[in-house]
């Protein structure tokens, strides 16, 4: 073991300082011609993030259900008006905090559909935000404030959320996208619930799923979008935060096959009935308020 | 229970449809003359990330030891030369499968200090990637094949980290920071590592750590960026995943303190052994070598 580690570490660690003083201050990358690139045109990967003058932007991770929260608020607006995407109930406090610290005012909170792990957070904080409107889509045949439809434009201040209805995980499953115009989000940004996650998709066993119109739903409606548009999913289960439309095209294991392949592939999942579904789509499909007593104490 | 869930649903789903599609398609925010804003001057949160032309940015997140790694390139180079900070050990195959398929060339692998929680994924990531270097503290007294001080920047591509010592949480700690600079990423960027957290800081009570040298440190080296200057943690507990110098200079519990109560706040903490310490340390003073056998099987 330990002729082991000393062999190994040879070229990492036991140079004597005095040589390892030459590559510093300026470290400097090394250049390799010969290396040779697997996405030489991956030009769509040069941005770290979307940039806009007005958008506020915060992802939010809440552990038990791996699920990503998103606040979305213009900034620059005076009343900075903001939303959120797809609360969960326990983070609501969390959530409510961050949102006075950064001084905005919550206008809405929206749900991408009725999630079959979690309880959404929207009815909770309709109850300690007043004023706040909850918005689903008109497919997923849940309580809410407004509904929406493909097509629809979701405003707060002079940024807008487009909807696009990507039915397959359930039946009422939209995704919410940034617009193109002046001060609107470079790239874009899709906020795609369980449609697509990175590298994986929600499954199509529950809820009026159909891993056909799942197919359908991601190559029209998503992989259409311009190609660094930035994906955020409502779920991540291997700690990664964001994605691209490019990279999923390329590199998603299931959405990148056939339609036949994609089908077989959904129906040999094999995966445990969802511990959560029995609680949380009664729940959600109530704007998540069926137990607020307990949750109100 | 049916009542009170009527009653509470009221203003929030049980209008007709044809009222809610009053509201839709296009969804306005109400704009209410009376709400006060808590930061009015707040403009520092108007963006929604960093943006640069150059920048390939990418946070990842280990739920075990809720680690964040950072994956930072310049895309725009021939080379797009990569570096990862605070890799772990148990998320080094799916970084390095990241890195892959966005077709970067990983060039460093860099500690913002030795980690008690974790094991680094830096001696993993060079025994997989051959011609990576790692990168620490010459404070720190680990090994690695490059040692930094206060002052060294790091280059990768074009771009830039600048190294700010700031001991406190061990006594080697530093922060990578982003530079001014033409194609520079703006707002800048901090990788604070433990000494800084979201709402929080790193304990001081192990590692040569000391709560008046981070107190020093934070005020010193980081509370000193423009205030729109992004705050990338090794960690987050509650799921936050970026701050600002500015959220935290109004808003860390502990560090909008004075020294002396600072202090005594971090001397009562009653915080339990660090479960993973006697493991960690050990293998990341060796670049986390220690136990290679078994990881690379």
């Amino acid at each position: 073991m330990l002729r082991l580690r000393c062999l190994l570490l040879t070229g990492c660690s036991f140079l004597p300082l005095k040589h390892q003083s030459l590559l510093s201050p300026i470290v400097s990358c090394s250049s390799s011609s010969s290396v040779r690139w697997k996405m030489e045109s991956m030009s769509y990967t040069t941005r770290s993030s979307s940039s806009s003058p007005k958008l506020l932007f915060r992802q939010l991770f809440e552990k038990e259900s791996s699920t990503y929260t998103y606040l979305l608020a213009d900034a620059s607006h005076p009343d900075k008006p903001a939303l959120l995407v797809d609360p969960v109930d326990r983070t609501v406090d969390r959530d409510l905090s961050l949102v006075n610290d950064l001084g905005l005012k919550l206008v809405y909170a929206i749900n991408t559909h009725v999630h079959a792990d979690h309880v959404t957070g929207s009815g909770l904080i309709k109850t300690k935000v007043p004023g706040v409107k909850s918005i689903i889509s008109k497919a997923s045949k849940a309580s809410a404030d407004i509904f929406v439809e493909a097509g629809d434009k979701i405003q707060f201040g002079d940024l807008y959320l487009e909807v696009r209805a990507t039915p397959g995980h359930t039946v009422g499953c939209v995704t919410y996208v940034t617009v193109d115009g002046p001060d609107q989000p470079q790239p874009r940004m899709a906020f795609t619930g369980d449609t697509l996650l990175i590298r994986g998709c929600g499954r199509t066993d529950f809820q009026g799923g159909s891993s056909e119109q799942l197919y359908e739903s991601v190559h029209s409606q998503i992989f259409t979008l311009p190609k660094d548009t930035f994906i955020y999913p409502a779920h991540d289960y291997k700690g990664f935060t964001v994605s691209t439309v490019g990279e999923e095209v390329l590199y998603n294991p299931r959405l990148t096959k056939d339609e036949e392949t994609f089908k077989s592939i959904m129906e040999n999942l094999k995966l445990a009935y969802p511990k959560m579904i029995d609680v949380a789509v009664p729940a959600n499909m109530v704007c998540g308020l069926q137990d607020l007593e307990s949750k109100a104490a």
